[in-house]
Protein backbone atom coordinates (compact mmCIF):
# COMPACT_ATOMS: atom_id res chain seq x y z
CA UNK A 1 0.00 0.00 0.00
CA UNK A 2 1.23 3.30 -0.82
CA UNK A 3 1.54 5.81 1.59
CA UNK A 4 4.13 8.30 2.59
CA UNK A 5 4.84 6.72 6.09
CA UNK A 6 8.17 5.43 4.63
CA UNK A 7 9.00 9.96 5.18
CA UNK A 8 9.11 11.70 8.35
CA UNK A 9 9.01 15.40 7.47
CA UNK A 10 11.62 17.10 9.65
CA UNK A 11 10.53 20.44 11.55
CA UNK A 12 12.72 23.22 11.05
CA UNK A 13 14.92 22.47 14.12
CA UNK A 14 15.64 18.90 12.73
CA UNK A 15 16.48 20.70 9.58
CA UNK A 16 19.28 22.64 10.68
CA UNK A 17 20.56 20.19 12.73
CA UNK A 18 20.44 17.84 9.48
CA UNK A 19 22.25 21.27 7.71
CA UNK A 20 24.88 21.76 9.72
CA UNK A 21 26.22 18.21 9.85
CA UNK A 22 27.44 18.06 6.42
CA UNK A 23 29.93 20.44 4.52
CA UNK A 24 28.54 20.71 0.71
CA UNK A 25 25.06 21.75 -0.36
CA UNK A 26 23.30 22.67 -3.63
CA UNK A 27 22.20 25.63 -4.81
CA UNK A 28 19.53 25.62 -7.11
CA UNK A 29 18.60 28.48 -9.59
CA UNK A 30 17.84 29.43 -12.70
CA UNK A 31 20.30 30.66 -15.80
CA UNK A 32 18.89 31.48 -19.17
CA UNK A 33 15.58 30.17 -18.04
CA UNK A 34 16.88 26.68 -17.07
CA UNK A 35 17.15 25.16 -14.35
CA UNK A 36 20.88 24.83 -13.03
CA UNK A 37 22.57 23.77 -9.81
CA UNK A 38 25.35 24.07 -8.40
CA UNK A 39 27.26 21.93 -5.65
CA UNK A 40 29.52 24.18 -2.92
CA UNK A 41 30.63 24.17 0.86
CA UNK A 42 28.51 26.07 3.30
CA UNK A 43 27.86 26.88 6.76
CA UNK A 44 25.00 28.32 8.58
CA UNK A 45 24.31 31.44 9.87
CA UNK A 46 23.20 32.08 13.51
CA UNK A 47 20.37 32.91 11.88
CA UNK A 48 19.84 29.68 10.23
CA UNK A 49 21.01 31.52 6.88
CA UNK A 50 23.03 29.51 4.60
CA UNK A 51 26.39 31.36 4.02
CA UNK A 52 28.72 30.41 0.25
CA UNK A 53 31.71 31.99 -0.58
CA UNK A 54 32.59 32.52 -4.45
CA UNK A 55 34.46 34.85 -6.70
CA UNK A 56 32.75 37.88 -7.26
CA UNK A 57 32.48 37.45 -11.00
CA UNK A 58 31.16 34.16 -10.90
CA UNK A 59 28.44 33.16 -13.06
CA UNK A 60 26.38 32.33 -9.06
CA UNK A 61 26.56 35.37 -8.25
CA UNK A 62 25.48 37.13 -11.52
CA UNK A 63 22.89 34.44 -11.25
CA UNK A 64 21.17 34.33 -7.99
CA UNK A 65 21.51 37.61 -6.48
CA UNK A 66 18.86 39.39 -5.47
CA UNK A 67 16.83 36.04 -6.02
CA UNK A 68 14.84 33.61 -4.53
CA UNK A 69 17.02 30.31 -5.05
CA UNK A 70 16.64 27.03 -3.29
CA UNK A 71 19.71 25.36 -1.25
CA UNK A 72 19.40 21.28 -0.82
CA UNK A 73 21.69 19.13 1.24
CA UNK A 74 21.42 15.42 1.88
CA UNK A 75 22.57 12.36 3.06
CA UNK A 76 21.43 8.76 1.72
CA UNK A 77 22.89 5.03 3.11
CA UNK A 78 22.26 3.05 0.12
CA UNK A 79 22.28 -0.08 2.27
CA UNK A 80 19.43 0.56 4.57
CA UNK A 81 18.20 2.89 1.79
CA UNK A 82 17.84 5.48 4.77
CA UNK A 83 18.66 9.20 4.55
CA UNK A 84 17.46 12.78 5.21
CA UNK A 85 17.01 16.09 2.48
CA UNK A 86 16.76 19.41 3.53
CA UNK A 87 15.49 22.40 1.73
CA UNK A 88 15.70 25.98 2.10
CA UNK A 89 14.48 28.03 -0.09
CA UNK A 90 14.83 32.07 0.45
CA UNK A 91 16.17 35.14 -1.41
CA UNK A 92 19.78 34.97 -2.11
CA UNK A 93 22.23 37.97 -1.99
CA UNK A 94 25.94 39.03 -1.40
CA UNK A 95 26.67 39.99 1.70
CA UNK A 96 27.61 44.05 1.33
CA UNK A 97 27.65 45.86 5.05
CA UNK A 98 30.99 46.48 6.05
CA UNK A 99 29.84 44.92 10.07
CA UNK A 100 28.35 41.88 8.64
CA UNK A 101 31.30 41.44 6.47
CA UNK A 102 33.71 41.36 9.43
CA UNK A 103 31.42 39.80 11.81
CA UNK A 104 32.18 36.78 9.01
CA UNK A 105 35.21 37.24 8.71
CA UNK A 106 36.46 34.62 11.28
CA UNK A 107 33.38 32.34 11.05
CA UNK A 108 32.25 32.91 7.54
CA UNK A 109 32.32 30.51 4.90
CA UNK A 110 35.61 29.78 2.99
CA UNK A 111 36.28 27.92 0.07
CA UNK A 112 37.14 24.75 -0.99
CA UNK A 113 38.92 26.09 -3.90
CA UNK A 114 41.72 29.25 -3.92
CA UNK A 115 40.25 32.43 -4.48
CA UNK A 116 42.17 35.97 -5.11
CA UNK A 117 39.16 37.94 -4.46
CA UNK A 118 35.98 36.63 -2.85
CA UNK A 119 31.98 37.73 -1.89
CA UNK A 120 30.35 36.16 0.59
CA UNK A 121 26.20 35.27 -0.68
CA UNK A 122 23.47 34.70 2.15
CA UNK A 123 20.43 32.61 1.25
CA UNK A 124 17.82 33.91 3.90
CA UNK A 125 15.75 30.66 5.34
CA UNK A 126 12.70 31.69 4.86
CA UNK A 127 11.51 28.16 4.27
CA UNK A 128 12.92 25.60 5.66
CA UNK A 129 11.43 22.08 4.68
CA UNK A 130 13.13 18.81 5.41
CA UNK A 131 12.42 14.91 5.25
CA UNK A 132 13.84 11.61 6.58
CA UNK A 133 13.39 8.55 4.84
CA UNK A 134 13.24 5.90 7.45
CA UNK A 135 14.31 2.45 5.94
CA UNK A 136 11.58 2.25 3.04
CA UNK A 137 11.77 -1.31 2.60
CA UNK A 138 11.20 -2.26 6.02
CA UNK A 139 7.21 -1.47 5.63
CA UNK A 140 6.56 -3.08 1.88
CA UNK B 1 45.91 33.15 -7.55
CA UNK B 2 42.66 32.35 -8.76
CA UNK B 3 42.23 29.94 -11.80
CA UNK B 4 39.72 26.94 -12.60
CA UNK B 5 42.80 24.85 -12.20
CA UNK B 6 41.30 23.41 -9.09
CA UNK B 7 38.61 22.20 -11.28
CA UNK B 8 38.92 19.71 -14.09
CA UNK B 9 36.36 19.77 -16.84
CA UNK B 10 35.39 16.18 -17.11
CA UNK B 11 33.92 14.54 -20.29
CA UNK B 12 30.84 12.60 -21.24
CA UNK B 13 32.21 9.45 -21.01
CA UNK B 14 33.99 10.10 -17.54
CA UNK B 15 30.62 11.99 -16.40
CA UNK B 16 28.87 9.21 -17.17
CA UNK B 17 31.31 6.47 -15.17
CA UNK B 18 31.18 8.76 -11.94
CA UNK B 19 27.20 8.84 -12.57
CA UNK B 20 26.73 5.00 -12.47
CA UNK B 21 28.74 4.85 -9.19
CA UNK B 22 26.17 6.58 -7.07
CA UNK B 23 22.57 5.38 -6.15
CA UNK B 24 21.18 8.95 -5.55
CA UNK B 25 20.57 12.43 -7.98
CA UNK B 26 18.67 15.44 -7.67
CA UNK B 27 16.32 16.23 -9.60
CA UNK B 28 16.23 20.29 -10.32
CA UNK B 29 12.84 21.62 -12.09
CA UNK B 30 10.88 24.79 -11.76
CA UNK B 31 7.51 24.93 -9.59
CA UNK B 32 5.41 27.49 -9.40
CA UNK B 33 8.26 29.54 -10.73
CA UNK B 34 10.82 28.79 -8.21
CA UNK B 35 13.58 26.68 -8.08
CA UNK B 36 12.75 23.20 -6.48
CA UNK B 37 15.17 20.37 -6.51
CA UNK B 38 14.16 16.85 -5.05
CA UNK B 39 16.48 13.99 -4.47
CA UNK B 40 15.67 10.47 -5.82
CA UNK B 41 17.37 6.92 -6.38
CA UNK B 42 17.92 6.62 -10.65
CA UNK B 43 19.74 3.97 -13.12
CA UNK B 44 21.12 5.18 -16.12
CA UNK B 45 19.52 3.51 -19.24
CA UNK B 46 21.87 2.29 -22.24
CA UNK B 47 21.28 5.56 -23.68
CA UNK B 48 22.82 7.17 -20.75
CA UNK B 49 19.64 8.93 -20.21
CA UNK B 50 18.56 8.90 -16.37
CA UNK B 51 15.80 6.93 -15.04
CA UNK B 52 13.48 7.22 -12.25
CA UNK B 53 10.56 5.89 -10.83
CA UNK B 54 7.54 7.68 -8.89
CA UNK B 55 3.92 7.70 -8.32
CA UNK B 56 1.92 8.43 -11.40
CA UNK B 57 0.11 11.32 -9.29
CA UNK B 58 3.39 13.10 -7.80
CA UNK B 59 3.97 16.38 -7.58
CA UNK B 60 6.91 15.52 -9.87
CA UNK B 61 5.77 14.57 -12.64
CA UNK B 62 3.08 16.77 -13.24
CA UNK B 63 5.97 19.22 -12.58
CA UNK B 64 8.45 17.70 -14.99
CA UNK B 65 6.90 15.76 -17.70
CA UNK B 66 7.61 17.15 -20.69
CA UNK B 67 9.39 20.07 -19.62
CA UNK B 68 13.90 20.21 -19.39
CA UNK B 69 14.80 19.88 -15.96
CA UNK B 70 18.32 19.12 -14.16
CA UNK B 71 19.51 15.89 -12.97
CA UNK B 72 22.83 16.44 -10.48
CA UNK B 73 24.58 13.75 -8.77
CA UNK B 74 27.98 14.27 -6.51
CA UNK B 75 30.69 13.01 -4.81
CA UNK B 76 32.96 15.20 -2.23
CA UNK B 77 35.51 13.93 0.48
CA UNK B 78 35.40 16.99 3.20
CA UNK B 79 38.66 15.96 4.59
CA UNK B 80 40.73 15.71 1.25
CA UNK B 81 38.36 18.61 -0.10
CA UNK B 82 38.24 16.58 -3.38
CA UNK B 83 35.23 15.66 -5.51
CA UNK B 84 32.77 15.35 -8.89
CA UNK B 85 29.74 16.71 -9.42
CA UNK B 86 27.88 16.08 -12.83
CA UNK B 87 24.67 17.74 -14.63
CA UNK B 88 22.44 15.77 -16.93
CA UNK B 89 19.97 18.60 -18.80
CA UNK B 90 17.39 17.44 -21.11
CA UNK B 91 13.88 16.95 -21.46
CA UNK B 92 11.76 14.84 -19.04
CA UNK B 93 9.02 12.80 -20.13
CA UNK B 94 6.87 9.42 -18.78
CA UNK B 95 7.75 6.59 -20.41
CA UNK B 96 4.67 5.57 -21.48
CA UNK B 97 5.75 3.02 -25.10
CA UNK B 98 4.23 -0.32 -24.59
CA UNK B 99 7.77 -1.90 -25.71
CA UNK B 100 9.75 0.00 -23.44
CA UNK B 101 8.28 -0.27 -20.48
CA UNK B 102 8.60 -3.98 -20.78
CA UNK B 103 11.85 -4.13 -21.72
CA UNK B 104 12.95 -1.76 -18.52
CA UNK B 105 10.70 -3.47 -16.38
CA UNK B 106 13.85 -5.89 -15.39
CA UNK B 107 16.50 -3.38 -15.59
CA UNK B 108 14.85 0.33 -14.65
CA UNK B 109 14.66 1.74 -11.78
CA UNK B 110 13.19 0.62 -8.17
CA UNK B 111 11.95 2.78 -5.74
CA UNK B 112 13.07 3.30 -2.55
CA UNK B 113 9.44 3.78 -1.30
CA UNK B 114 6.85 1.03 -1.40
CA UNK B 115 4.53 2.73 -4.54
CA UNK B 116 1.49 0.55 -5.26
CA UNK B 117 1.66 2.26 -8.87
CA UNK B 118 4.74 3.88 -10.90
CA UNK B 119 5.35 5.48 -13.53
CA UNK B 120 8.96 5.73 -15.10
CA UNK B 121 10.19 9.27 -16.14
CA UNK B 122 12.87 9.35 -18.57
CA UNK B 123 15.86 13.04 -18.72
CA UNK B 124 17.24 12.78 -22.34
CA UNK B 125 21.06 13.45 -21.48
CA UNK B 126 21.05 16.45 -24.07
CA UNK B 127 24.10 17.91 -22.43
CA UNK B 128 26.20 16.21 -20.12
CA UNK B 129 28.88 18.45 -17.68
CA UNK B 130 30.62 17.67 -15.27
CA UNK B 131 33.60 18.62 -12.88
CA UNK B 132 35.91 17.26 -10.82
CA UNK B 133 37.41 18.98 -7.73
CA UNK B 134 41.19 17.94 -7.24
CA UNK B 135 42.77 18.50 -3.70
CA UNK B 136 41.39 22.40 -4.16
CA UNK B 137 43.83 23.71 -1.78
CA UNK B 138 47.00 21.98 -2.55
CA UNK B 139 47.44 24.57 -5.34
CA UNK B 140 47.51 27.67 -2.46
Amino acid sequence: MFTDDAFRSLDRQECLRFLAKVPVGRVVYTLRALPAVLPINFVLDTDASVLLRTSPGSELVRAVDGFVVAFEADGFDPVTRTGWSVIVTGRAAVVTDPAELERLSGTGPTSWMPLPDSVIIRIESELVTGRELQGMYSAA
